[in-house]
């Protein structure tokens, strides 16, 4: 690819051009073939988008496609419920006088449309697109996101805004968790306590749930909704208690307690689920249901002696037994309101048709058992959101990588995708869009784009680009940055505060520290630092950079130089600015060893620098002192990690190499 | 009042106490005395913004009083239709342990639970309001805000977080400029062509009139329609050329045109008039019906025979007696319809009634004329924020000065108050915030506070505390620079067109220059640097005060020497950084001469910072050739000026003092 483009993700084939197709304000769109009506709101809401992201209203649909400067035409209208696998191929050839986007479907075209406003960029004559064809076409099928709605409820608005920034990457799923033990977030009809007593408040209504569910399918998003079941069902049984496994009653909401299980012994267990899946069955109209199914804890079952002797009454060996024997129940149920049932690793056992879909939380090894087995999966270890890993390594992540890589291709074919998870422990509306932007971007790219698009460079500058153009689709992931570390500032001037800010992460995988507050409050406020930091330092990672090319230069590249001195200079100094702030604002008085550590890193990198400057090597003592510092600046401390920390560590480390090198 | 608070408007009264309150979750808020349904709102609308706020949730409403952390009293529902003149008093007692907010009026506790919102700080022990007593009551009955919707029509979420903002500001009146020339904004069921022909489809439905009208009641905000008659009207005469004083057909929209009037000498125009002010009076609850009355042009009258020949008929000398007897008529058919009219300077006219209100535009002389004949007025002469005027220059305009500050009392309380102005020529939905806020702020003050609260140091430390709060309200103003300037750069690197943006402001008065582009288009683009960048530049604020330090220290203040002389090798390197993009973006193209000269002319400051310190006098030469260029930046260019170079002229002027010296 034209290494001048910035798309995202990258298409299957580019043929570049010479020249342009300049875009003024009487831009001309016509749509010819196959009616549909995606097009029909899909092409407006693509020239909306074009005008906000330009700031030049452009509003100009003709009939006459002979004449238009950008011409759609779409083979067919596309199926009535959008299916898996459904062709989203599609052709975009652009010359300078016209643009033609060809599609199978209107799924292609809504595609094209996104990567032709991705194509769009000032120059010297005007607004623009570079000549060039692009061939495109999904690497995989399913391509998909899970938000999480149960450790903290999100709004529809915010819901639908991450579907604009998924439909601006292509992604085509968005897998809906609906229900967990903190709360039960659908409407119910029929068992109105679901709702009623397992959600607090917080949940959406029917007529909402469709409007969402039209919102998706206007921009290509099947939407797979998923009911936790028979664990993480604490929220079903607060009130229904008599499906638990342990008698209730049991509280709603975010609490610390024992995991729940629904007692699959019983056959009213069964009547109540018929009719929960028949009612929901009713409300996604997609052909695949979730129904959970991991993380089933023992001990509800274990301290159940009825459950114990059915599990020996029919012959089980233990609680995994009993599960099997509850999916393959429950497959049936769901089978009859005309769904394939899907589930997390744990429903897998061969018992359950070839039909159910299983995904990964647990890697490729698992999905390539599957396979093996015959079963259909997704990937979704390596794309958990929350674990606020950096954006490279969730990029790396390759669902046909290790033993998926070796599968025949009859085996293979059935790894359909992945989904990245975006479990809300601890997001909120405020910061959800920041946990899940841009990163999220990158791994788009990875369902979509070939295989071999992995150039992590290429990807971070395209994906430094991508993130603020999302900001025009009314995500908050930038906009939210500043005024967070105001209100943690209880002021305007944040200078000091922000050079903190960002040069740290919050910490990785599971280790956040949760403090439930005495007396115990039903939502535990998000406002620390920890949530307003990015998942990703960008100081941090072109920090690491200068420090690479410094290091790899054998300390002649004077321009890098240059640059690591001056941020070092600046977090050196900015201790002593920030000090007041961080005692005067209770949010941020866990903060002050973070502040601290960070300028004297700072410090020691600045000897580094001149000492290297000067040839005069550093001694070992003062290396071994250096590196305790080091050492106490990389833990967690406040949920945070100083990320330019390593960075100053191997400034450190080459330049003052001690006498028991490594071999 | 204490320095440390940050309250705008500043209350009339604060007694300042030892201590305070913490706030945390579980703060509890309860209301006594009087029901009214703006309480019921607004309480729970004041715990989400402190939730907002905090990033806290906060959620905790009670029905016994005597243990709420905060209470408030209320003596009286108030009017059905809010009133001018209610009684809009609080008093706000903060001890360690509770609040007590009393109020006569539901208006007087919304006030108060603003206050208490701008109270709210974070410190040491938590978030925190110190422990006081305000007593408080506005200055001016009419605290408003004019928002045109015609040149530019401002969508519905747009108009409500601006009523937020405006109840913040403890403004209590929004002018609704509904019709002119270029849009007629609301739907008219008898007369439908109105907004069928004379909106470009871009209008209000009666539905979103209403839900707007309780909108704003619910934050104590009255809503005073304007349709203009009998000038400014060509949007009413679109859809009834037989109306208008020369024959159609009329454009509808933006479009360089003559200006038109309506024909006042036809029987018919009354009873169209009749049936338009009776059907816009029963939609617009409150009291006072704005009639525009302001610029009929002469053209349209005096070349129709027919209207000059009705003018010697009736004895009349001239247009302006014309204009005088419609007004009578109309002021009738207001009446009527039991609407009190207001007008602009010109409907004012010895043989209308002394209800009538006159809005002046042209200053505190019409205001106190108008005040002298009887008719109460408004002054909005020094707060048209379209001008683009400094904070500083609005907040000093005081509707009782000039020619106001000598009426008797009588007549001086016929000066209800003042409204800001925000005409929308220039202004599109993504600028109008920037436009209006945090400017409008200070003018809020201005109507509010007491007289002798002026000092413009306080008023712009506390505005600038002020601006981001109101970010929390959705307001744009803030946060909608950096992507404005991403897009005018097409890129994530927006340093150095930032630190041009921020020295820069758009030209004031009416001196923008508008291209319409060939072929015509319906709406001109807003995207350029004039639009991003900011009425009232901070940076140059700022600058200029550093300035004035060092120069009054004699040259001696090397601290602020020092921070001169960091923002001018700034801006003197910052256009070789620049240039790439201000060639490679046709929408920078013409600011590179600003950029240019800003490099030059920090130059020359350098230079003269450097002759001070080597004690050596900048030869006459110099100084004659660095003003030529001073001179040049000062112009405006691509709608901008610089903004600095006032100041820097000011530098080179003191440090080298030419023979001739001013006495």
């Amino acid at each position: 690819m034209p290494s001048t483009l910035t798309l995202m993700p990258v298409p299957a084939k580019i043929q570049p051009g010479a020249g342009q197709l300049v875009i003024d304000q009487l831009f001309t769109v016509s749509v010819a073939g196959a009616k549909d009506s995606r097009l029909d709101s899909g092409v407006p809401r693509f020239l909306d988008q074009l005008s906000r992201q330009t700031g030049m209203p452009v509003n100009n649909l003709m009939a006459d496609s002979a004449k238009a400067a950008l011409v759609i035409h779409v083979a067919s209208g596309g199926r009535k419920v959008q299916e898996l696998g459904e062709d989203e191929s599609y052709t975009l050839e652009v010359t300078s006088s016209r643009a033609t986007l060809t599609a199978a479907t209107p799924l292609g075209a809504l595609h094209g449309l996104q990567t032709f406003l991705q194509l769009v960029e000032p120059t010297p004559a005007g607004f623009a697109v570079p000549v060039l064809t692009i061939r495109d076409e999904p690497r995989f099928a399913w391509r998909g996101l899970l938000i999480d709605v149960c450790r903290h409820f999100i709004p529809l608005d915010v819901m639908k805004r991450n579907l604009d920034g998924m439909a601006a990457l292509k992604l085509n799923v968005l897998h809906w968790h609906l229900s967990d033990d903190e709360g039960f977030r659908v409407e119910s009809k029929k068992l109105p306590k679901l709702h009623g007593l397992g959600s607090e408040g917080q949940y959406y209504t029917q007529a909402e749930i469709r409007e969402f569910v039209a919102y998706a399918r206007d921009r290509g998003i099947r939407v797979v909704p998923e009911f936790e079941m028979p664990g993480h069902s604490r929220s079903i049984v607060v009130g229904y208690p008599e499906l638990a496994s342990q008698p209730g009653p049991y509280p709603a909401g975010r609490v610390a307690r024992d995991a729940t299980a629904l007692d699959v012994t019983q056959e009213k267990t069964y009547k109540f689920l018929d009719q929960l899946i028949g009612e929901m069955a009713g409300l996604f109209p997609d052909a695949y249901f979730h129904i959970g199914g991991d993380e089933v804890d023992d001990k509800p079952w274990n301290s159940n002696p009825k459950i114990q002797e059915f599990i020996r009454m029919h012959g089980m060996k233990d609680n995994r037994d009993l599960q099997a024997y509850f999916n393959q129940r429950l497959e049936k149920i769901v089978g009859k309101h005309g769904k394939i049932m899907m589930g997390w690793d744990e429903i897998l056992h061969p018992d359950l048709p070839k039909t159910v879909v299983v995904q990964s939380w647990r890697g490729q090894e698992s999905l390539a058992a599957a396979a093996k087995q015959g079963y259909r999966g997704l990937l979704s270890n390596g794309y958990y959101l929350d674990l606020m890993w950096p954006t490279a390594r969730h990029y790396d992540v390759d669902p046909m990588s290790g033993a998926a890589a070796t599968l025949p291709p009859e085996e293979a074919k059935r790894i359909l995708g992945g989904e990245a998870c975006m479990w809300s422990e601890y997001v909120t509306p405020e910061t959800i869009d920041s946990r899940i932007w841009p990163r999220l971007a990158a791994i788009a790219e990875r369902f979509w784009s070939p295989q071999d698009v992995k150039d992590p460079k290429s990807m971070y500058q395209r994906l430094d680009e991508v993130s603020w153009r999302l900001g025009w689709l009314g995500l908050t992931h930038e906009s939210n940055y500043v005024p967070m570390l105001r209100r943690l500032a209880g002021g305007e001037d944040i200078r000091a505060l922000r050079v903190l800010a960002d040069a740290v992460e919050p910490t990785k995988d599971y280790t956040r520290s949760e403090v439930f507050p005495q007396p115990p409050v039903k939502r535990v406020p998000m406002n620390l630092l920890a949530d307003a930091a990015r998942p990703e330092s960008t100081v941090a990672r072109r920090f690491d950079e200068l420090i690479g090319n410094y290091i790899e230069s054998g300390y002649k590249d004077s321009a890098a130089e240059a640059q690591i001195r001056a941020w070092l200079v600046k977090w050196q100094g900015n201790h002593a600015n920030l000090k007041p702030l961080l005692e005067r604002s209770f949010l941020l008085t866990e903060d002050q060893p973070l502040s601290e550590d960070l300028a004297t890193l700072s410090a020691a990198g600045l000897q580094v620098l001149d000492a290297v400057g000067k040839n005069q090597p550093l001694p070992e003592a003062w290396r071994v002192e250096q590196m305790a510092i080091v050492e106490r600046s990389m833990k967690p401390r406040a949920n945070l990690l100083i990320m330019v920390a390593p960075s100053i560590q191997r400034l450190i480390e080459a330049a003052s190499p001690h006498p028991t090198n490594h071999p």
